[in-house]
């Protein structure tokens, strides 16, 4: 009999990654029966999303998909509400309409949620029960992960790490506040910073420049570290994981906000129990494989 | 045949409350056979604990009983670990001690954790799955508890909104940072502020000239107020809590605080979702009502 499979999208604005594993249920990280990144095409979105589907499980029998989505969803409709790295997406039901196309059970779900789960259960979080993950990019996202499910809160909005204050009347954040964690140390904060010491380029071209010793970005880099680190004092004063695991696009290789963080809390910790502070390992994969793992639980 | 009772006891620096309640299990409060405050001697206190509880629990048929005690204690071995308000306890197996005497089962556990467990199933948070207490004092407590237990953490220490930097680089605190709250609206804090704007007395007469509409006092009031919503925004940011019980000697009656900082947190959330900030409702009697339903779980 063919195999049961199962497949986890994690849909972004240029490109779509997949992983196709096997259906059988298990704790396990899901098997890689094929994996990979597809363009995602500016127009019709699910149909080519369907049609990728059939191909990549061309030769297995398809039983589940889920899709993880920049944006905020509805998982009990399987909605997108709002996607503005997609917003082809915004408003659409589609779920409905995979299943539709495809005849089996469609999970829509949220890409940042899907990738620190996995990431807590099969990345750098699987030795402990405790997890706090932390993505760091143009926005900062946090998740507090215990015993592989999200502790949500009360209201569905607790982990939000970058919009605690760490600098009391600094810059307006898009949340409305001033001095969030995320109006030091996003993207674009760095690249404002990096840009009026005379540097060029992005966040990106900064981490660059820190790692060729350029004293201007040593010092916008340390200065970084020191308020990411200021912040998780805070989280670990207040949820006390057993481990925090610090991924995004500006915690990448060589990870050098990460290792400085680390060490800034090290030095600057009093009462506080501190775990251990790790780089994301599942990388730019951990959103397919949160995804596939959902996936999985929808065909049991 | 001789009704069954457990005994709670709270023990304070000079005086012991106490709690007879039934022995049947329940998730109800425990109720109050008897209540009641005994003074504390200097001296031999395990001894006159036991005397305590036959005196009180005279007519009854004791089953079990659960101390409360103002330090940290190894609840497995029931012992006093250390005591700064009850320092003749320090070091002293009392759990085993005060069975030797009274032949039952006995528990000892911290005051604070008594206390907010009560006030979260029983008290203020009743109504909530998921809350957050504080307790406003020399120090500031706080305990995260879901579904009538407490959220300890990875290591046990997660909750500590006391120890959340409010002012980088503000007054040292006794934990070892600077610019906790607890710097800032510590009773010791309020004092200090208050005497330097030439107020009498300690943080309790601060509040009662506040009542009066001391401007000196107004001001020193409000931006305590404003310190304690900034933690909590924090602790929204983070935990997300259903409610959030405010209560210690600090936040009595009037409730100036609570009612302070409830409007001015409502004031500054921008995405928080803000969940009632309301005082205790169990008061002094908190820790005898926790350490009762404690007895209640060693009796069952």
């Amino acid at each position: 009999m063919t195999q049961a499979a199962v497949l986890g999208l994690d849909v972004g604005g240029s490109s779509v990654k997949y992983r196709l594993a096997s259906a059988d249920p298990g704790d396990g990280m899901p098997d890689a029966l094929a994996e990979g990144v597809a363009p995602a095409p500016a127009a019709d979105l699910p149909a080519s999303l369907a049609e990728l589907a059939r191909t990549v499980a061309a030769g297995y029998r398809l039983v589940a998909v889920a899709v993880a989505i920049p944006g905020l969803v509805d998982e009990a409709t399987g909605t997108v509400i709002r996607s503005t790295n997609v917003p082809q997406l915004d408003g659409r039901p589609l779920g409905p309409e995979l299943t539709e196309m495809l005849d089996v059970p469609v999970m829509i779900l949220n890409d940042g949620r899907a990738a620190a789960v996995a990431e807590a259960r099969w990345g750098a979080g699987a030795a402990a029960h405790d997890v706090f993950t932390l993505a760091l990019g143009t926005g900062i996202a946090g998740s507090h992960i215990v015993d592989g499910a999200i502790v949500d809160g009360a209201n569905g909005s607790a982990g939000e790490l970058g919009h605690v204050v760490i600098e009391p009347g600094g810059l307006p954040c898009s949340c409305g506040q001033q001095g969030c964690l995320e109006t030091v140390i996003g993207a674009p904060a760095l690249r404002r910073v990096w840009n009026a010491a005379g540097g060029e380029g992005s966040a990106r071209e900064l981490l660059a420049a820190y790692d060729e010793g350029d004293p201007r970005a040593v010092a916008i880099v340390q200065a970084a570290a020191r308020h990411l680190a200021d912040a998780i004092l805070t989280l670990l004063a207040l949820v006390d994981p057993g481990v925090v695991v610090v991924g995004g696009g500006l915690a990448s290789e060589p990870h050098r906000l990460v290792t400085l963080a680390a060490s800034y809390v090290d030095e600057l910790a009093t009462f506080h129990r501190v775990p251990p502070i790790v780089p994301a390992r599942l990388g730019r994969w951990a959103g397919s494989v949160g995804a596939a793992a959902e996936a999985r639980t929808l065909a049991a």
